[in-house]
């Protein structure tokens, strides 16, 4: 719907500089493939002979995906640092991006924490800002990241096989447990909060790890929605069943010290991990170790693929005893995060 | 913010089988550089080395862009088509798009609606769905297509020339004038509403004029936010001026049929028309008008560019009787819709 507007500086134009300004600053590598960026009706990307393109899009939305009075720094940061996780995900580098982005109002300070989250990101990962769109409208931020892979070693869900091993990167649950903490569903002193917040509002994308994994894994994807549940995934992709052994997912001290049943839940359902999980060939498994001491972060295998007992493939857990946990208690855990729900 | 979910089957499963059988049904060709569609982290594009790809992202909000009541399948078309319109500007090729949505419910009849429209713009001009994302949230709708284009041949804002005429396609106001109507604005008879209103609910992006131009055109844009304020851009991106002549604004016979005034505007200063502005040498003029012939496209003349007389590109306005119009009146009309007003 079209109306005429008689401000000669408009709020539009403040964001239009905001972005694009910071944009300018940042630049791009001459060697990048982003023949041009922003400024025109599209951005236009060169890709190499010998590379292909990773596209992928993540919404985010007020009181789904965050709070209403989080800090847009944070915010900002997190909602790039989503889609590079998917870019990882897949072993891509990532290459450039697109935000769109309606708001309610054009409130300045909140555009510069924003920003420079955003930015803060888009340097870290050597992801520029390429295009975008904005509007009035309740809060929504919708990002769509490009990213290069060589030819035909993009990690798809399809590839894991029998006999693979399952591994994730880092450390799972904290991102979930602050937020019970935050919801007030669990009482967490706000020195352990305080430790573990910045995993649930500035998380890392594993760029470096899922660049190197283009020589190890069958198959990778982030868990953002829960381990199990993204899991399953690369299980219905690569028709094959899984053991998940529960006494090996990675968990951080402060997650070490909830009960049991709280370190399970958050470690194999909880959300907004954005760790890598990967499949690879057991005969990978000391040069998968080396690249963990390189990269210093954690890689932990967690579990095994299996020949699919039927057409559903489906993961078995394996409790900290040994024994399996029957079909009714593995399915209560092995509910993911609904974004509909 | 993840929440666990009870439900064995989600509505978002009902969305993911909505889209993601739509486009397994729609399928694309071997050698359209998709590797891979939805299904994984991200799509994967093999772009062709005498290639270079076209990036754009819109986003279209409830209020903004269209009345809460719309007609789903009417905005699932125009949502595609505005992006397509931009590929268009730059003279390249559909090869695919993200879709990411917010929906405040899945209802399954808006859905189907939506998905419908979407997809007969999907097969119409053979760009397809490659990947997505949804939630739930107030109503938002957010695409980003790619195309592609032959190296160094995009057809930028930044290349108009002194001396260069300015074209434009199709007929202008249209879009606005239905708006209009329908705000009870104005007063329009039914049967003229009606021949106009899919101007403003189902545009025609201008793809194969788009390609097409890569020939002739020295600078292009789609004319989205209004004829007037679009141009700017050009004759800013090009440093240049510009004379436009308001007789020769191409209008529908429903559009001349108002006052003069309104005509002025709704063609001038309208949204939405989604049709393309270019500027070309004047010795292309008998190609643009074989074109023309050849799309069944209305091309006119409405133009021309001129040297600049300062270092603000600026648009001259002449009226019916030859005359320039005033700075004042001028600047009147030359408000461009804005996003944010």
């Amino acid at each position: 719907m079209t109306s005429p507007s008689s401000k000669p500086i408009s709020e539009f134009e403040l964001i239009e500089a905001f972005f694009k300004s910071k944009a300018k600053a940042m630049g791009f590598s001459d060697d990048s493939g982003i023949v041009m960026g922003i400024g025109d009706d599209c951005a236009l990307v060169a890709a190499k002979a010998h590379e292909e393109l990773t596209v992928t899009t993540d919404m985010l939305v007020e009181g789904r995906h965050f709070f209403s009075d989080a800090n847009p720094e944070w915010l900002g940061y997190k909602a790039l640092a989503a889609n590079l996780s998917d870019l990882a995900a897949m072993g891509a580098k990532p290459l450039g991006f697109t935000l769109a982005l309606a708001l309610p109002q054009a409130d300045s300070h909140w555009l510069e924490s924003f920003s420079n989250g955003l930015f803060q990101a888009a340097k870290e990962f050597s992801c520029p800002l390429i295009g975008g769109d904005t509007c009035k409208g309740p809060l929504n931020i919708c990002i769509s990241a490009l990213g290069t892979v060589a030819k035909g070693a993009a990690i798809k869900r399809s590839g894991a096989k029998p006999g693979d091993q399952i591994w994730v990167s880092g450390s799972l649950g904290d991102a979930r447990l602050a937020l019970a903490a935050l919801r007030h569903e669990i009482d967490l002193p706000a020195d352990q909060l305080k430790i573990i917040e910045a995993r649930l509002h500035q998380p890392t994308p594993r760029v470096a790890l899922g660049i190197a994994l283009q020589n190890f894994a069958s198959a990778a994807l982030d868990v953002s929605d829960g381990l199990l549940g993204d899991l399953q995934h690369i299980l219905d992709a690569s028709q094959v069943d899984a053991n998940i052994f529960l006494a090996n997912l990675p968990k951080s001290k402060t997650l070490l010290r909830q009960s049991q049943a709280l370190q399970d839940q958050c470690a194999a359902n909880g959300g907004d991990d954005y760790e890598i999980c990967f499949t690879a060939a057991a005969e990978n498994t000391s040069a998968i170790e080396a690249l963990s001491k390189e990269l210093s972060l954690a890689l932990t295998r967690i579990g095994e693929i299996h020949t699919p007992a039927s057409t559903e493939a489906k993961i078995t857990l394996i409790g900290r005893d040994g024994q399996q946990w029957s079909a009714e208690a593995g399915a209560k855990l092995m509910q993911s995060f609904d974004h509909f729900a």
